[in-house]
């Protein structure tokens, strides 16, 4: 029983784990985003220093406080947002917001995925417009406020337990609506799933939907629909 | 092979097949009801002579045109109401409606669930008052009939698709409130599971859940409230 | 690398985070609940400040410990009621309590959500009176006590595994029944699915039913039954 | 476009489609049984011929009227019993029924579940017992009757909705139970999963469970626990 | 057994059964739409008359050769859309249709869904362009249409299956992505469930969902954000 | 601020959260077992106590080394099983074992369900014989052990992962066999579904089932139908 | 009303429904198949015109008798091979079959899909034997055959209810061995999600699964690794 | 209370846990597997010493440090493969590799599954190559790689989110595709359901499955069908 480690098995050399997509940025208008689960902190170092030494900024979703504090000691300038479980570094200046979004959110509870999602437009260049604790058990609450959605390109509605929110909002205004269900609730929900069901089958026509909690994707897909109705209106004015 | 058919099984002699529980018109206030799936149109005759010969009325549930047209033949009396899917078979009279209960419902598609809802309560000694098509799209087709609940001592709420009304209501009155989840849908909803999560993870505190569709189950458990009310005023006015 | 932080990602300011319902109590008679899982103890105290500054008494559900200790050390006279995961904040008198609900469980380990459902009940105005253990598996334990229930308004029926107490209860008694299925089992019941299913499929007629392990949802709706059924006394006894 | 028909591709030979287990009446004390559902009339025709060429007699279970009139005019003393959807071919002559099994079920609508599981235990060798309509939302059906089980070796225990009925049952008696949980229901109940969790989950020491609506499964079930006692009495008794 | 017919029991008189919501073209900017299934063709006939009398256009989802023969006995102008099963019938004109969509469907069973997304986004006052049996398992038909999407303003992707399409669009444009999952499938995929998923879970960042099957709110959902570029545009334009 | 905490909310009085059903072991052949999970350890001292100063032993299942610790410091005769995670005390002596009961397992893995088993089984008076690691993935290990079984008078059969240990075992030998599913696996199992949906489809006629990792079920199953046979040899040898 | 049918709403031009991957065939080594379901007559009628005008057979899956009449009007040519539900239309000789696949399946009922599974690969080249009714449940059946599968290059294993066979296969050689579940069962199994399950879980290292009734699918992917090993001994051989 | 405890009751023998099946080598071309959850360290340890007498090489999946740590203290020889989480111990020499299996994966956090399929098909004698990171979102990360594997006998393709990547693949190449779905997600995807689901349902035909995070299993498919190939070659090159 003196057999040596086996050469044919070899660690798995840390260049090979991930190529990076650096022509996302002029694809798709954003640098690559990188998801924190399920990667181990060198991993996560490595993409850090390739996309920065690309000359990219950076958007890690899902951060632990560990995470950022190894992010930290090597990458001072990066900013951890704790609400958001986001961490930001950047090395180029940010697109100046234009354009709106407006973000509802029923309670405080899913002021987390709200801040996902406004720090995520934010960075693609939207100006954003945040209503907490909108919930539909007092519709005063909502209704007292909705109008200020009016100048908005895009609204992200977001919402636990039965995820009523957006099939109120979306029989009050005609704007682009993308519904976020969260997981927040008091009983057998699993994990979402009841308010991403009421969600996908919202009475309100034109409703759209992005993954439980998934502040990210529903600031992105705002983000998206943002920069087309900012560009046609540049079209039409020397921007 | 000219053996006979083996004499051990014979079958089932049709008085076996039910056992009918005669008491509980004492024991709960209603006779026992006749839930019609599954059975055949000799036992659902049986049960019909057992009912009324010991003189207590019949109420069946989820009847087709196809039962309806066997039991007419034998008890031309039934009444068949389509709407609701019952039949009623009434040889004593029933008792005078009192108090109240108020029935919202979101869609027309919903109305079959409401009619099984409001007869099952009338029979029951309910009043009713119907409100339909007041669903959350157009919030101003619920705010403008809230008021006419202010007199009930219970408010049934019957939705599909997401079932965000019972939310709605809840925050709006004080009463208390059954929901009936329909499997009314437009894409997956896995036959109601959409609407019944919804108004199990509602955050309108107080908010109660019946079964999908189970509008027979709503009508009980409103005249069980109604009852008590009226009873309670009873105590008070030489009733 | 020498970025400054983005002047555009402000931190939320703490008081936007939530917009509080003071006219719940008016609407619903009772005052907004906080369901704490998800909210920072920050948030929290914020809560409570806000409501107690308003004059109005606070229920705090699913508190842990550490959710106490934070706030009994800014509000001394904060109470915790740790079998119920309950705390209580009283700046005003609660109201009286009148009429009765009679709360049964079926085994030991659902006396958390029984007592949840106990005190939810007891501050909304509700007399209450509990029975402890009587499951079906030992069905004298439960028929030598069910006449103790003729009395009540209103009865919560707890059970886990099986959830079959409310079917029997159901069938043996004609008062407004309320069922809370919990999520105590021995094997795969997903997280109370087996009672959750089992009592919207319940048999006996007009059992409605909240959220697995709800004890405060099945509260409110009982003293909503309870306080109807006063109100009706009241109107011919002078109160 | 004149090319023939492969002569790869050779229909399947029919009596290449099924490997009949003849031993199986020697290493489990019943034949083969035949589930019809999938097969097509004529490979059911095969397997009826090959199994009584055999000598051995037929069961086919879950058989509509359409295939027994196909065996039927092969074989003019099959026998259909319809409420139970069984076919039997006998050829030699059955055991004499000794030992007993109760079978009991909850409402009208298990009938046909209940007859599946009496004629398949009959057939095995076994005496039974049914009583029918004993569901627990009437305890008193329940408790009249119980008594009878005293004598059986193993009882059956048949309820669809909640699936409570063997959780009372298990509590009451101290025999080998069998559950059978059935699809009858009134809302959603997912095809049966209501009973079928409810009974897995039962709070009754000792409750073993058979799928939904398989009277075969536990008409073979009983008659095993019944054949072991019978051969323990005649170990003592010169049978 | 000569009782009349309880006078109690009144049919439900055919103008309560729906309370048209006449203001939603001017709240939303489409009329208020009629889900077929669920409602009696006498409910549907009252819906056509009440929304023509107002002098609104209809649009009818889900409709079947059957309901089409009724409506159209009445209503003779009225059109059957049979792939996309629509029915409109259209009193004013039609919006010009302006800006654009684009529509890529994976597999030809997808067609039906693609249809009633393309005429429900048309009659909102949307340009559009199809491309049909564009799925990944044949990458080349996919990049080489493309481009095709560069002038559009939101882009509907429908698949089936794996619902792996709108992944891949949304790594390849910038332009806001409505996947819609089909229940097209080979096994088990739960009427749906695996594309749904799929979308839900797509690692292109920004796709926004739809219920399975669901064109009509793909198509009001993509017309809600061509609006608002349009809208942009005509800021600056003087239309 | 300087209310006092309200006198109408009591905390529970320790003696009322149990009410032990001391006739149990008349009934049914086993004292009241103590279920540990969702209990504190105060109300199972109690419990302890309760159930021997009424001259029964105690089984406490699903224990954790702190519960032991805590009730060996009042109880110093109670035993800890830590494979089967039981708490036994024994104030008298047990029966005899008599008969046999054969527990077969597939897996390493799932040896606490089957100790969990074979000490039921022994307390209620059965013998038993253990066959460890007889997984159908090499069928000789299980071919080689099954006439072992022969002389008992069930067989519980235990397996994670497929499952599919009980249909193979079903088919060979003619006993009684409970199933029993673990929630051993390696993949997506959903914590144990894919074994109990395997054994509850088993193609072996007549094998039953008990809930996912349920050793404590399978364990008295066994024993009711052990006893059956022990007392049908009683009847006829004296004893 | 007048209106005309609106001239936008063209209806879809048949050529533009389906864009034929001819290039499959040189890419993959199979031409297109037609997956039927979804598919209107015409849609079908086009596309086998499209594949043969091409030079391509064609192999049509999932087809109805109807289907197949409609098709064979047009093709006379075209075979329905009907257990399997395929229609094949063939215009340029199939390749000589070589190498080996064995085809097991459990029982009768899962004839279907493995008749799907043989006549793809044999027209993919692959030469097939097949063995019917093994399933475990008499497992002579299985042990007495599995010597057969010797000289096979891939295994495809078949079998619905509890999906044991592979398990036991797998343990028992050490070939390439691909699970197809079926949706065959005797109660609650969602439809194959049983067998599905036990396939994915199963002990026997190295099974790869389909999905439910894919026999296609296994086929092609048989065929797949039937070729790899063909090619390899080509190249030594000079073929 | 002095009874000691009860002789009937022993503790399990250590050596009764487990029985090798030291054949599986001969029989299958790998030694048995040893899955670490849910075994003690005892029991873990008494396998390496059992396997190691026997003159084999072991091979433990799913193992944490801890476990590794107790093996190394026993059996300096062990190896820990940390990012797959494997534990190797080598005490004859491995087989060379020949032949060539691909394994691709979509994102950096599927690596640990990666490297499980990797390090267990090399151990079965198979040379690999591994590209990582070539999700769908970048199409041209994949074409860029694809021709790599145009040598391989078998392709293991792993994803998570919505599993793309396998349907991708299967539509440009023709060899045996194996593909694992990984639990990595963003919101609601059941702990790896999506990817699953996706993965059974690709529209390219012929691509098989294992069950989640599944690395092993898919290394040893892979390894199956390369040791098929690498015989076939060896029949005509004297190997």
């Amino acid at each position: 029983m003196t057999l040596k480690k086996d050469p044919l098995i070899q660690p798995l050399h840390p260049i090979v784990h991930t190529r990076l997509d650096l022509d996302r940025l002029r694809r798709q208008g954003l640098p690559e985003t990188v998801f924190c689960p399920g990667k181990t902190q060198r991993q996560l170092l490595d993409i850090f220093r390739g996309l920065t030494e690309a000359g990219q900024n950076v958007l890690a979703t899902r951060a632990t406080p560990d995470v950022y504090a190894a992010v930290h000691r090597k990458f001072p300038a990066a900013v951890f947002h704790s609400d958001a479980r986001l961490i930001t570094l950047d090395i180029v200046p940010l697109p100046e917001p234009r354009g709106q979004i407006s973000i509802l959110c029923a309670g405080t509870a899913d002021v987390p995925v709200a801040e996902e999602a406004r720090i995520t437009a934010l960075r693609m260049g939207a100006r954003t417009h945040s209503i907490y604790d909108a919930g539909v058990a007092g519709l005063h609450r909502l209704t007292s406020v909705i109008d200020q959605t009016a100048l908005s390109n895009a609204v992200i509605v977001i919402a636990g337990m039965e995820g009523a929110l957006p099939s109120v909002v979306g029989g009050l205004i005609d704007k682009p609506i993308i519904a976020v269900p969260t997981s927040v609730g008091y009983g057998w929900n699993m994990e979402g799933l009841s308010a991403l069901l009421a969600m996908l089958n919202s009475c309100a026509a034109g409703v759209t939907v992005v993954n439980v909690d998934n502040g990210y994707g529903a600031g992105v897909a705002a983000a998206r629909i943002n920069r087309q109705v900012v560009q046609a209106q540049g079209m039409y004015s020397n921007e």
